[in-house]
């Protein structure tokens, strides 16, 4: 079946919502570590997918999954000791005061999830978000995610505060709490004092804003003085990708109440969770019942049991900080050199570098260097306000001698556009 | 560990909200067709499980789970054509009017989808659920479940309908049509007209609620006459578990607007979807991408193809049928010589029989015989308004064998209780 075809065929049984990536889409059939392979056997370098981030087919989890996938597969209302054992290794990577994890099957359901509970403890709904925060596609999540557009209505209860990027970095800490201040007035004085402040802790969506490390202190504290609950979505910066830590939260100094996960959390399995502290799941657990049909099943734990293992012994942590450190070096070698290469943001494996024409943010430009890798068989992609931020977030098993080859052909690309 | 330490780590782990079956909670280790087995070799007979509903770990889907997860997994921003094999296969089992579906992880994700897709067609908020009716637990679609009990606030735009078992069989379909025109009327005047009603086809929390097949038709027709959509939500009722047909719904004769399914889609594997008309998801997906992460990836389309087939290949829908008329039979024995059984309701392979005490609904003993069973390793549950309906649903490989033996020990426990 050609391309063509596949792509009328999907919109045929799948329809409209289904977005593909590329002006001419990519087709892949095998997937090995840092590699996607085509139909043709060509191979791609993978700079983009931060959910097999141990590698595509990364053995261990392959074996753990096959292993339980062939034993049992049931749910959370037996006794079973897998989904202990991940919940053990998993608050272990976190703060003592962080000592409960609820298991979902998604982000989008943990951070639903979260907003529930927040909802509970503190007997308020506002909500506090970016003005271009993603958190996900459920009914609740999606109103609280501007960068999906204004075809999602926003309840009255949703505020936004300006992006960090609005800031320059010296004043990034000062005027995002500012901002803070600003917006809890505003919905306190509206009669929707904030249940909760949620951010991606990386800032994925409005454009990565890593820097400086420390910056969001301030503004989470005005939060939680002010009764509202903090959540550390660390959907995309958890796991090592920042390569300083575990959690993207522990960058910045910051005591989260919950701390949402997804994504990498069972390299393609699905499998994500909500961890908080004790007190907050109490008076919401006494009341409510929760259970996710598949949320923490024994193949899912299994899988986000074998994910923790993997980067703890493969040292993925200290990888991404010295192989992010030498492509952050490149980046910037390359935005030295090039008009059209602006700020490079970012940490570890995850970086934002704007992409400008005269000083000014140029999407078109991004996105012709998007296809222009994909056509050399590098797949990025482009992000923030202006669709102007080329996305580069390989897996965690990334090398020097592919970010080698991704900057030769980004280089390329850059001349070329 | 003995199960008190497990229960011990459980709570200090997971926290309250996870709650466990029985009074003594079951521990398995492994499970293999209608078997699950504890960590000391003993079976029990899983007469409860929908989920694996071909048997615990099916090889076919194993197998197929096993080739994918080695191969690729990753999204659908790429293409790919086993999502595209999974959606055509899955939407030759509908009607021709339902002919796009969108794949999620949880029936609570299709759901929730359902809800965001039913408001952007029609404009309007209202939703009308049954007076116990359980569709999942997102902050959405939680408010739409009032069997989660009052933890749950309600927004203003649920209205809930009185369950169909309020209505004696033979004025069921006028009884529930009535009720449905009050329950629009008032919604309609409180400034909420219905953009859906949604129903479990078979009415699992509401205490399973079968017949007479088509006594949905007059109130299914009366909220479309008003503009409203129907979901029907077949996370119960579908892939074959009537016994009379694919989906719940075509028992009843019904033209939904929106399918919704889940747990058994692949198996235990975290697979769901919603199903629905063209023309319902034009609007949405032009205005608003909706990308799940891990929704419709290779893996979750090869075991749901996998599902698939194997309900086809198996002849499942009619062992449901078969298997399920026999257990009917036995069941209505049991009805006919104790006073403490009363109404029989299902069909294929999901029953719900009261237990009663001078012909008033028993919870406790429907919980005592429910742990009776539980000791004597077969598994059931109980559910409705009162707990005092035994929940059976077991996969659908039961055998007559496997009926001989639920029923055996079933007359034991209703003896004993």
């Amino acid at each position: 079946m050609t391309q063509t075809d596949l792509i009328a065929r999907r919109e045929r049984l799948l329809g409209p919502a289904y977005r593909l990536f590329y002006d001419e889409p990519a087709h892949f059939v095998r997937g090995e570590g840092v590699w996607l392979y085509d139909a043709a056997g060509e191979a791609y370098l993978d700079v983009y997918n931060n959910v097999a981030s141990l590698g595509h087919c990364h053995p261990r989890v392959v074996a753990v999954i096959t292993q339980q996938v062939n034993t049992l597969n049931t749910h959370t209302r037996y006794l079973h000791e897998t989904i202990l054992d991940c919940a053990e290794t998993l608050l272990a990577t976190l703060p003592d005061h962080i000592d409960r994890v609820m298991f979902t099957c998604s982000g989008s359901e943990a951070n639903d999830l979260a907003v529930r509970i927040a909802e509970a403890y503190t007997g308020r709904t506002g909500i506090i978000v970016t003005e271009l925060a993603y958190h996900g596609v459920t009914h609740a999540v999606s109103q609280m995610s501007p960068s999906l557009g204004e075809g999602v209505v926003r309840g009255p209860h949703i505020f936004t505060v300006p992006s960090p990027l609005s800031f320059a970095p010296e004043d990034r800490a000062a005027g995002f709490a500012q901002a803070m201040d600003e917006v809890i007035a505003r919905m306190t004085r509206a009669g929707f004092p904030p249940a909760l402040f949620i951010c991606d802790t990386l800032f994925s969506s409005d454009g990565v804003i890593s820097d400086p490390a420390g910056f969001l202190k301030p503004a989470v504290e005005r939060v939680q003085a002010a009764g509202g609950l903090f959540v550390a979505d660390e959907v995309q910066a958890g796991f090592g990708r920042t390569g300083e830590a575990m959690w993207g939260f522990q960058r910045h100094g910051l005591n989260p109440d919950l701390v949402s996960m997804g994504k990498p959390m069972g390299n393609g399995h699905p499998v994500a969770g909500v961890a908080m502290r004790a007190e907050l799941i109490e008076q919401f657990g006494k009341k409510s019942r929760y259970f996710n049909t598949f949320g923490g099943n024994p193949v899912s734990s299994a899988a986000a049991l074998a994910v923790l293992n993997v980067i703890a012994d493969e040292g993925l942590i200290t990888n991404a900080r010295e192989v992010g450190a030498y492509l952050k070096d490149g980046l910037h070698m390359l935005s030295d050199h090039s008009d059209h290469v602006g700020e490079v943001r970012g940490t570890g494996l995850f970086f934002g570098v704007d992409i400008v024409t005269d000083g000014k943010p140029d999407g078109d430009r991004a996105r012709q260097i998007v296809n222009y890798l994909r056509q050399h068989k590098v797949l990025i992609s482009a992000t923030g306000p202006h669709g102007n931020v080329l996305k580069i977030r390989p897996p965690l098993v990334f090398r020097p001698e592919h970010v080698d080859r991704l900057l030769a052909v980004l280089s390329a690309a850059v001349s070329n556009s």
